[in-house]
């Protein structure tokens, strides 16, 4: 008997975050797999760690600052090789993903190389934007509204003509693009309408507001959130 | 001492995708509140039925089939002053919300209308498209994917602009307007690359290839999931 690939979202940070079912695989799989930088700890492993109790067997799965752009390269080959010799013994891994497997998280390329050949199951985690949301107190979108999700390296032709057409936004990865994002939000006379927060529900969470960004101190955990009709909107 | 108004995200539909801190929440509240149709049963009541053990006073909110258009109506006023009584008692009051509060969730009336006079907190759940896509093994979007949630009741040049603008699109509340989504997609020769699912993750759920629904049998609670890159983008 083959054992069975768990992709798992571990949810924004909190450690209560992360949902029943996903808690039931973390205990009951013998091995464990997370993404973790080149050196240093993996975030995702660092939300789980109060919910670790006995002792499994853990693999990191370390992306070099030198890896060519996502996926082509050779750590997930390499790891999905590691993670089927374990499930070949019969052994479940569950592989840990911040916030959503499915929902900018690299665990979409070990799903593509190993769904064929052997049984994975996606168990899907609470995603930073609801998270930015609850913390913020502003909802995400209401009733007919289009809501866009904008990665902030994208072009800012791009970003302006996608912000100018939605009716709600979440500009994501926003690091070394804070201040471009914020001086193209002021632009389509958004400022208004546009919440900041860094790390939602994590220790070092943070909201400040838009116009108070120090620009280089803007991690790539940090969101904001866009919606056309402002704070009012509800009443 | 007032009582605390918590919106908890009770996840897409499987019990175990509710997270620890809304389970905590549940078990801890006296009060429980939940939407709920003019007649019959709550959807985000059921979800959570599982958890509940001991006796509550639960308040079900009736959307009346005749009620005007959201918000635009007396009943979110109406509860929000019945929760307020609870509150005032010092009692907490926990309000079940299908998915997360604050992803086109009805908390938000609740929510404008009290969180200025009151201690709210929005525990954030496991969205829909996060489901879906996990249920499918369908990932959402990658790296710099633009991500567009377009409500399928828009008018159709709206939604056709709108999917030729984005890289992925999660449509939702297909319900009757199913067909003229299905045949847009078509249009613009989508349909290699769009999955459709109802009731993702609940007792009742289906997969059924798009071409194959039903369109009158399509309900509120299915969508079609759109990546441009179609099925082979990860390899």
């Amino acid at each position: 008997m083959s054992g069975t690939l768990y992709g798992i979202g571990v949810g924004p940070g909190d450690p209560d975050l992360i949902t029943l079912k996903a808690y039931r695989v973390l205990q009951a799989a013998p091995v464990l797999a997370y993404p973790a930088p080149e050196t240093g700890d993996s975030l995702a492993r660092q939300i789980v760690a109060p919910h670790l109790t006995d002792e499994k067997t853990e693999i990191a799965i370390r992306m070099p600052l030198s890896a060519p752009k996502f996926p082509d390269n050779t750590v997930y080959g390499e790891a999905a090789t590691q993670l089927e010799q374990h499930l070949a013994k019969g052994q479940d891994v569950a592989v840990l993903c911040e916030g959503d497997p499915f929902f900018y998280g690299s665990f979409m390329y070990l799903f593509a190389r190993m769904a064929e050949r052997h049984a994975v199951e996606v168990v899907p985690g609470v995603s930073s934007p609801m998270a930015c949301a609850a913390v913020l107190g502003a909802p995400l979108a209401a009733q007919n509204d289009i809501l866009t999700i904008l990665p902030a390296p994208l072009p800012s032709d791009q970003l302006k003509a996608r912000l100018e057409a939605t009716d709600a936004a979440a500009i994501i990865k926003l690091g070394r693009h804070f201040e471009r994002v914020r001086t193209l939000i002021a632009e389509l006379n958004l400022t208004g309408c546009a919440r900041y927060i860094e790390r939602a529900t994590m220790e070092a969470e943070r909201v400040v507001p838009l116009a108070d960004v120090e620009p280089s101190s803007s991690p790539y955990f940090s969101m904001i959130l866009v919606h056309r009709r402002g704070q009012a909107w509800l009443r």
